[in-house]
């Protein structure tokens, strides 16, 4: 695994034959930033040559991405949003709170003091920077403003970005026109399980989706940095990728860095879980470089403010870090306020008890002072800080399983009932919500899981972690998680939260932070395909063209990971050359599968069978039919 | 990936707190290996201990899994079958077929002692060995013996390891009778798809699967030092594992270590795909020292003899490597006997055409020759052979799709209609058969492949390549094809060929092996969840016990891939004491959620509430009616 380590490429390495392209919205300051990869022309047996247009795939990297902007991660992002959140006159700038030793962990200004002096701890610079809130007594979130009707720069953001896939399809069209058959625009028609996802995503569309609480766009009013996008059953299956550091290891640094590695490899949000010292340093050095979402755990925070003892923590406590982090930036909180105190005990018949942080935090407090949940009490409450900020919510899962022999058990579906209930109260204050979920299940269980949530929790976007699949592979829990995140996102989950090689073992590196997102992209696609996503299939068409034509750098610089497909191949055949040749290592240059499928086209042809796709289509069935009434003999 | 390259452990390197040992069967040569975890005891709050019974687990690594066994490979494997062969008196031996120089790939014997002289060829020393075959007319296969009601050694061997994890629970029961709850036999109902998986494999019953043709005992008579095992839908899931050397790389000893290394991480056959020289030696060492079925591809042995021209071959040339390969104990044929020469223009539409190596080469002989299909047409032929040696059939899908756009198409299911009747003419000839599947096909595609499959072949074993569920990750195409293996598997699927991270790329390397084989049996585990298979859950159950208790090295020693975990671990929390550590690197020492959790238990019994999962999922009903008659509101 560590072998990206050694030769891993820089964050700023450009990915083979691609370019940052911007499309442009209605507004010169809407510029949806976008991969194009041009492609190589297929060379035909008759030594003619047909171009292949570029393929156009959905970019996270934010400016990281574009090689002509600065790689100064001092100095921060362009506040792209400042001037549409201005402009709604619905917010103030005001003096915030004052940062405290205790934000960072340490005991007095004079032991942060001493940090500073020592290196070990380096602010951002931002004196400059004020923040903002709502000033009208009203929601400034992107749910108010969709329910009357009005469509944000936000919104029309997202729907020319939900359409990457698409402008392909447009593009296509208008270069191979001429083309025999345009084979790229095949997709089969999907099985989306109730979804209603549109050929194509107009503004009109995410408003009104986000007006009904089917999908939500996280966008701190503090976090003008962002580029937006949308997490929706509707919409592009989305992941999120977990980094922070911890008391045991890692640095305010590295912590950044793994935020820009991850949204290169296309990390749609990132989480901070940072425990330990220095927690409100390394947000704002993250939230200052992030063109994603950030969300948090506040419950982390406010557990660090009281040396780790749960019981100790407060409402004021915890009210107080809310605030830290809405000033901040922070686009959504996970907030565990469905643990409540009576499901507790029911945990304690469990093969591995609770394994959410959060929600072991919880219950920790609730049974220390056998009170109710004070998330859940303060519900309302919470609900009125978000909305001043926009701070979307994750409503935690503190109860889900850690084990396959939980899964789908009684405080897993109390709490997220719960849930359900918190998140139409959410909406009554304006709040964007999405609700997280499990875990481990297995396969055959994790259909329920969607379904309870869909019903309980009114369609508001679904998140979870995973699920794995089997308990029975540490080392390997991207991939038994990514099973479950791929079937869960077919029956409809909006994100699924990347698990990495290191889960139950260690925290994450550079590497396992690589290995993660990529498992889930590929969960996502798998998932958009099977739901049937407009032009989900286009890529795949296009690498799949690019394998069977031996257009080997197309093939790779089509592939979620071209370093990765360009080093394997290497290996076996390091010569340049072969990557143009005509075969591959599996069959050796005396024969190959795919160039005999050529003579069979020919021959086809000959024998004028150039048939069309719906007539094949027809013609299977007939076949069938007779071949099925004749006994099964295919010899009649 | 070559992380492991450079640590490898080698083959014999025994895996952590593991022993051999046997079962004994109802006779003193049936000896069933099994792996035997012993585990540390449970350290309880209160100082106490609880001891935690081993966990057995299926162990396909034959011999070489014995640390008392020798390491020679020029001795070969012991001929544990042999008795078992002769005393069915059914076979004679006989003189067998004459090696020629054109089995290895030479022009002439003059050119074969060259290239053993200068060691390129170094032939398996058997010169005491003559072939087996049928001696009564009558076929030698376990189909044959079902139909008449005969329990072989082979089926009981099968029932015997088939219960493994059956055995794991018994001996739980004994162990821990009198603990407050038997936590670990705790398993959920699965959902198996019309599969009928009784709760303890008998002899009986594999005969009875056996005899339906629902299930096959891969197991040549020439394949003497074979432990057996089963393929169907009513068993286990199963893996198998492709290694071969090709034209451009690798070596005969890398293969024959590929094979060890592939079934001491659990591959339960092994295909060899050898291209190019020396394939009859290849496979000789292979098989000489496999524990496990062989299958092959004969098509390519017999194209090599024609020097890589399809429309060369011909029925006597395919007949003879037919005869050859039975001879040397090979048990399993894939034959792309469905490629019928009317499906082949068919595909000319397809983004890939053909690329199944076998359907390409007999789709270049039928359009060179414009005659139907040979293996088809000697389909009965084939059967007279298969039958004398107990060959399985794996009837090739030579039209399987190569791309996501080809999914399901007219060319791949007219194939498996004729699959379907191949497979009941082979039946008449008393011959076991699976039947191959593809290939690359979307999530919400592939249950269609299951069921077709099950009604047109009549329930004889599937066999599929994946399948892939996405083309656009390259260089992790076991994880695309994991998803859908796992899912086919849950669909009854009853052996998944594995795919590993070089697939398209290149030749998997050592390390590319042990992932593809780690990765599928991930996928089977969690199809054998899915449906229920009894007991199934145990080995996940005995880890996240011993996760949730922090006995890291029995977690690292129930693991699929011990080494690995415990390399993971080691990375963030190196020191020795760590491993025995009560908290982890991911939450540090302050904080645990799992230490929460102990706390939580103290409070349940400490208010009475222990209470049993029966009683907890019965209240969980009434609660969670109570709660939606009140509207939702948790409080009332």
């Amino acid at each position: 695994m560590s072998d990206t380590q050694n030769n891993a490429s820089s964050t700023f390495e450009p990915l083979p034959n691609s370019r940052r392209i911007y499309i442009a919205g209605s507004r010169d300051d809407i510029r949806v930033p976008m991969r194009e990869i041009t492609l190589n022309d297929t060379r035909k047996p008759d030594g003619s040559t047909e171009p292949n247009g570029p393929v156009r795939v959905y970019d996270c990297s934010g400016p990281w991405g574009d090689p002509d902007y600065h790689r100064d991660v001092e100095k921060g992002l362009p506040e792209i949003r400042r001037q549409w959140i201005l402009e709604r006159g619905d917010v103030e700038e005001y003096q915030g709170r004052e940062l405290k030793a205790a934000d960072d962990g340490y005991l007095s200004d004079v032991h942060r003091s001493k940090a500073e002096e020592s290196g070990k701890l380096k602010r951002f610079d931002n004196s400059q920077r004020k923040p903002l809130r709502a000033s009208k007594g009203t929601p400034v979130t992107q749910l108010h403003y969709a329910r009357q009707g009005i469509i944000t720069p936000e919104m029309e953001f997202v729907a020319i970005r939900e359409n990457a896939k698409l402008q392909n399809a447009k593009e296509s069209l208008k270069m191979n026109a001429n083309a025999p058959r345009n084979s790229l625009l095949k997709q089969h028609p999907g099985n989306p399980w109730g979804a209603n996802i549109p050929d194509e995503i107009t503004p009109e569309f995410v408003r009104d989706e986000v007006a009904r609480g089917r999908a939500i766009i996280p966008a701190n009013v503090n976090h003008t940095e962002l580029e937006p996008m949308i997490i929706g059953r509707n919409f592009l299956v989305k992941i999120n990728a977990n980094i922070g550091n911890s008391a045991i290891a890692s640095s305010i640094e590295e912590e950044v860095e793994k935020m820009r590695w991850a949204t290169k490899w296309g990390g749609d949000t990132v989480m901070d879980l940072s425990t330990g010292k220095n927690i409100h340093q390394t947000r704002e050095w993250i939230l200052r470089n992030s063109p994603v979402p950030i969300g948090t755990v506040p419950i982390y925070q406010a557990l660090e403010k009281v040396n780790g003892k749960a019981e100790d923590l407060t409402w004021e406590i915890y009210r107080d870090t809310l605030i830290e982090q809405c000033e901040q930036g922070v686009d959504y909180f996970t907030i565990h306020a469905g643990v409540l105190l009576r499901f507790i005990p029911q945990t304690a018949q469990r093969m591995t008890g609770i394994v959410s942080r959060g929600g072991s935090i919880m219950a920790k407090w609730c049974l220390s002072h056998h009170k109710e949940n004070f998330l859940y009490t303060h519900w309302d409450d919470i609900c009125d800080i978000c909305a001043a900020y926009d701070v979307s919510f994750s409503i935690g899962d503190g109860l889900r399983p850690g084990s396959i022999a939980d899964a789908n058990d009684y405080p897993q579906f109390a709490e997220l009932e719960v849930q359900g209930d918190l998140t139409k109260r959410a909406w009554a204050k304006g709040c964007q919500v999405m609700n997280e979920g499990p875990g481990h299940v297995p396969m055959h269980m994790i259909q329920e899981n969607m379904e309870k949530q869909l019903e309980w929790c009114h369609e508001a976007p679904f998140y979870t972690l995973g699920p794995l699949t089997t308990d029975v592979a540490p080392g390997y829990d991207h991939i038994t998680s990514g099973i479950g995140a791929a079937m869960i996102g077919w029956y409809g989950c909006a994100m699924l939260c990347y698990v990495t090689p290191k889960e139950h073992l260690g925290l994450p590196n550079k590497d396992d932070v690589k290995y993660g997102v990529i498992t889930y992209k590929i969960a996502a696609h798998a998932a958009d395909l099977a739901k049937g996503h407009p032009a989900a299939q286009y890529r795949d068409n296009a690498l799949s063209k690019a394998r069977f034509e031996f257009r080997w750098e197309d093939q790779f610089a089509l592939s979620l990971d071209p370093e990765t497909a360009m080093k394997f191949h290497d290996e076996t055949l390091p010569q340049d050359a072969a990557k143009t040749a005509h075969f591959c290592s599996m069959c050796g240059p005396n024969f190959c599968s795919m160039k005999i499928t050529d003579d069979v086209r020919k021959y086809a042809e000959e024998q004028g069978m150039e048939t069309p796709d719906e007539a094949l289509a027809a013609g299977m069935e007939e076949k069938s039919k007779q071949f099925r009434e004749s006994g099964g003999e295919v010899y009649q």
